[in-house]
């Protein structure tokens, strides 16, 4: 079989993260393993954060006879008996080959792939953890959303990843709500995975598993310089990571991937479409329709290709904005009802600043299209380019309440 | 003046048609021809299909002592005393340079531009009585919305109007809401127009109004066949109809105009996105949620994009479909509440075809996006290429009862 090549292994995967989009992954991840023995190991481990939870009387699990239902309990111990994650994907059972496992490196030890599902501002100390805990072949897929913009530069976090493990890490990104997904309903997504050429190579006659001789380094292009990583080769032991056979890790009949090579252009798309969510958001509040939340979701688009082109010139291609699910279609999901979109709107109806809004409706929780807002301003600041993305510095000056967003159109009329 | 090249005539602007759509095009060029007046003349005629109205007792402009509320009257008339068409744009004032005309060749005489804002069953009718009454060198722009298709081609508007006029047309389409815009809500659109290499001549030394020894045959090429039209080249004492000009005719602070050379792209974009929309309305009617209809939203783009290259290679650009308002922003407006994606919505919901949906909700009126999935699956069955466009043809076949709204991600999954 072309997809196995000459593999007498099977990837290992392990999913780093637990909460609502990766116990969803998990899912997906541990059906597809299933129906791709020949390429996947059957069990999945997922690294569980622990916390005790308390199974609630109204719980279709509770059963006071239960020794599960006294008492706290430890949450890997439950998503281990009830196969559901009862405190962060209720009423979703998964599959038995997930299990829930509280040590990081127990979960990520001989791991061939490792499925990143956490939020941004772990990514530092877990990968501290993992660091020598891994193998020096692993690859990994970064699922959380965002990028590391600061007036220094931009750092993808797959690249942040990859280059403190040292491995090398792609990116999944679409139009995903996780709970939709988790319930079976119809999706997409994007799966950008650029395998080094060390990895394609072709069987040689006497398969070494040695790395040494191979080894490759990596030079990202960032904007804040390029940075290199040594890259050890995937075993020849192992099916290769093809395009092929990392969509059948993902791919499911209701979940449909498509695969590309462009890492920044899908980790920025689920960066940037937060900011223009908030745009969509204002023209919402405004009641001005439509046509003007189209327009500004159409010059949104428009910014993201420009400042992924400009940025990560070298790999960056405007079709993945403009034609995958990681670009115009989260473009969509999120100016129709995401969190970004709705507190905009809110706070041009209520008359109160997006911030006011977020405190008042978030319960503590902090909206991604704000900082990624104020990271892109600064960032374009200091590249003196805040003119040329009329939109995204319109959406910095409405939050800073420094213009208003009637002004919207007039600020990003083409000047010509 | 650039613009103006060595003009000493004015272009004179005729609207073709006074209805929702037509009146508020009208209200725009109206008040561009008086910022323009180098360019444009002041009077607008806005040719009406007569018709009796009478005045509401609750109108704004109702008074028990004014003639025009006593009885009926002629629509005509009531336009030009109340500078509103109280049928068709109620509530919304007209700048007094909208002059309408009930007749029309008196309204197109000695134009040079006429914007055709008339149903698509009417151009034929129109045109045979335009043809011989109007300027040899006029040129035009199509705003009717969609395209001519069945088994035997397919045909543009714009190419439909030219054809029959003996004139160049380009076209006018957008994420365009009429009412939204006569308020004066933010907007934007897209105008196709490529001029023929005789408007873009130099000035002679002697400039000669002369046309007879320049007039070009031009080949349009949609996918019925080459078609030629003699085209007579604008006199060069009138400015000349640049992007930069004919932008100035469209464009408002409320309005933005992107212009472009690709009128087969415009004028499919405003056609094909009625079929996104049914596709849209299935799943939203099936509760499958947003991430399921921006799949269908980008999988439809695409398709469109493919119709549009495959067909009308030459002139087409996948941009005009992914980056511009008749293309990606018009999807979106149609698949957040157009009259397409409800009724495909209600129909789901309901258990009943699009069809008796119609037939209950639209009092009498026709949905494009059904017309458009039967001609568009008729030419595809006809060019043995119905596999190619699987939402298209999804569409189509749950239209006709054959297939259900649930198997579209199951139809619309690549095979590879």
């Amino acid at each position: 079989m072309a997809t196995l090549g000459s593999a007498t292994k099977k990837h290992k995967v392990t999913i780093v993260g637990s909460g609502n989009w990766g116990t969803t992954m998990a899912k997906i991840v541990a059906e597809n393993v299933k129906a791709h023995p020949q390429l996947f190991e059957e069990v999945v481990q997922m690294w569980v954060y622990e916390e005790e939870v308390v199974i609630d009387k109204k719980s279709r699990h509770y059963n006071a006879s239960s020794p599960l239902c006294k008492g706290t309990q430890k949450l890997s111990k439950v998503i281990n008996e009830l196969h559901e994650n009862v405190k962060y994907l209720p009423n979703i059972t998964l599959p038995p080959n997930v299990i829930a496992n509280p040590s990081l490196e127990d979960a990520a030890r001989d791991s061939t792939l490792l499925v990143f599902v956490i939020p941004h501002q772990f990514i530092a100390r877990i990968c501290d953890r993992l660091k020598g805990n891994i193998l020096s072949y692993a690859r990994g897929i970064s699922c959380t959303k965002g990028v590391d913009v600061s007036d220094k530069g931009i750092q993808l976090f797959s690249e942040s990843i990859g280059q403190r493990l040292g491995i090398y890490c792609g990116a999944l990104s679409g139009a995903n709500i996780a709970t939709e997904i988790a319930q079976g309903k119809y999706s997409e997504t994007t799966v950008a995975y650029d395998p080094p050429p060390i990895d394609s190579r072709q069987p040689s006659p006497t398969p070494s598993p040695s790395e040494s001789t191979t080894d490759l380094v990596v030079r990202t292009n960032g904007c804040s310089g390029e940075r290199s990583v040594v890259l050890h080769p995937l075993p020849i032991d192992y099916p290769p990571l093809s395009h092929e056979n990392v969509k059948k890790l993902f791919h499911r009949p209701y979940f449909h991937v498509r695969m590309v090579s462009d890492v920044a252009g899908v980790s920025l798309g689920g960066a940037l479409k937060n900011v223009v969510a908030l745009a969509a958001g204002f023209m919402d509040g405004l009641g001005w329709g439509d046509n003007a939340k189209a327009a500004v979701m159409r010059v949104g688009l428009l910014e993201m290709v420009k400042f992924g082109t400009r940025f990560f010139s070298s790999s960056c291609r405007p079709s993945t904005f403009t034609e995958e699910s990681c670009g115009m279609a989260d473009v969509v999901t999120s100016c129709m009802g995401g969190r970004n979109f709705r507190c905009a709107k809110l706070a041009i109806e209520r008359g109160m600043s997006v911030e006011d809004v977020e405190k008042a409706e978030l319960n503590g929780q902090k909206l991604q299209g704000t900082s990624t807002a104020y990271e892109v301003h600064s960032f374009l600041k200091s590249q003196g380019m805040v003119d040329e993305f009329p939109l995204f510095t319109a959406v910095y000056n409405i939050l800073e309440g420094q213009t208003k967003a009637e002004d919207i159109p007039d600020l990003i009329e083409p000047k010509d």
